[in-house]
């Protein structure tokens, strides 16, 4: 095995296992030592991987961020060829949401993030960026879904974008059990079946030249 | 001044100390001795108003619920004395997100104990009761909207009042600069300008035999 695949290879060890420290005792007394405890390693070979905890904690955050859009394309290719837009952003929220295991442990490394750039402007700038990229993502289909006539006209993109990301609001609620994990589903996709509510019905093949520019 | 309210405002003053610590250096390294700095108290003398970290973060949350409280009372006092129920919805969303300098403290305060929420119980319960006491509030405000007409009679209540706390949402889109206040704004407003449309106008001044039990 290449050296260099091995290397990113120990780097997503320690992220994982970074993430299993804040799962489980939060970032609040998240240390280096920690874990190197955690990952099994000894300080100086995490030291070796990472030279900071701003590093390391970056980098686990990062690996989070790209490990839910792994999840989002596994869910997004069993839709098939040609998804309803309301199934792709459907797919997008839920896997945000601390609903499995899985999505839990990116979800809770991205609470914490969140929180850590509130007094670090390195990570408020990474975190920004990421967030705004993704942003960047549901309006395109927003504005994509509404050239193509599934969504109401009338709905101004930015608006109906921003409302949809403000639904990872639900994260609180399912973490502290207010809210049952069936009844945000319920809830998002009573959500989304308005947002996709037209009234006249949507164009079955869309052509190229109707779509927006 | 009786001992009993200089105690309570002592306490208040350290957690209003608190709150600053949080808010500029964050829940992480947060300590007895760095909040009773930032108070200008000893460690002891702060001892002897908390005896632990937990009871000072504990008491520093329910103080900032509080204050959030108060917040939206002053807010809604301001409607009149029969305001619309979307104009109350409005008051209790805005204020529940850090659109200004005294929400943006509650708010960080609050997000910091949802994190500390994650790997404590006791923090946990704490958190979730208090949430679940807004959410039935919320509850309770869209049931009698719906009942008075204001909300079509179709909406599931419940489903109604999930996504409404859902737009919480929007606090880390404001922290993370993703999002303007100013289309925050625009976007509850949309939301709610959506869930007070009725078909048939709402009666004018509801009768009390009519008010759902």
């Amino acid at each position: 095995m290449p050296k260099q695949v091995d290397h990113r290879e120990r780097r997503e060890a320690i992220a994982r296992a970074l993430w299993r420290v804040v799962e489980q005792h939060g970032v609040a007394h998240l240390t280096m030592r920690e874990v190197a405890q955690e990952a099994g390693i000894s300080l100086g070979q995490l030291q070796h991987y990472f030279t900071s905890r701003e590093a390391m904690l970056s980098f686990a955050m990062d690996f989070a961020a790209e490990q839910t859009s792994l999840r989002v394309d596994q869910g997004l290719q069993e839709l098939g060829d040609q998804p309803h837009p309301r199934d792709v952003l459907r797919v997008m929220l839920t896997e945000m949401l601390p609903l499995h295991a899985d999505a839990r442990a990116t979800s809770r490394m991205s609470a914490a993030y969140v929180l850590e750039a509130l007094h670090d402007s390195t990570v408020h700038a990474r975190a920004r960026e990421g967030i705004t990229q993704g942003r960047a993502l549901v309006e395109q289909l927003v504005r994509q879904a509404m050239a193509d006539g599934y969504i109401q006209p009338d709905r101004d993109p930015v608006t109906e974008t921003n409302l949809l990301l403000a639904l990872t609001g639900f994260t609180t609620l399912i973490e502290l059990d207010v809210i049952e994990p069936q009844d945000v589903l319920t809830a998002v996709d009573e959500y989304l079946d308005r947002l996709f509510t037209t009234s006249v019905p949507p164009r079955p093949a869309p052509a190229a030249t109707e779509q927006s520019t």
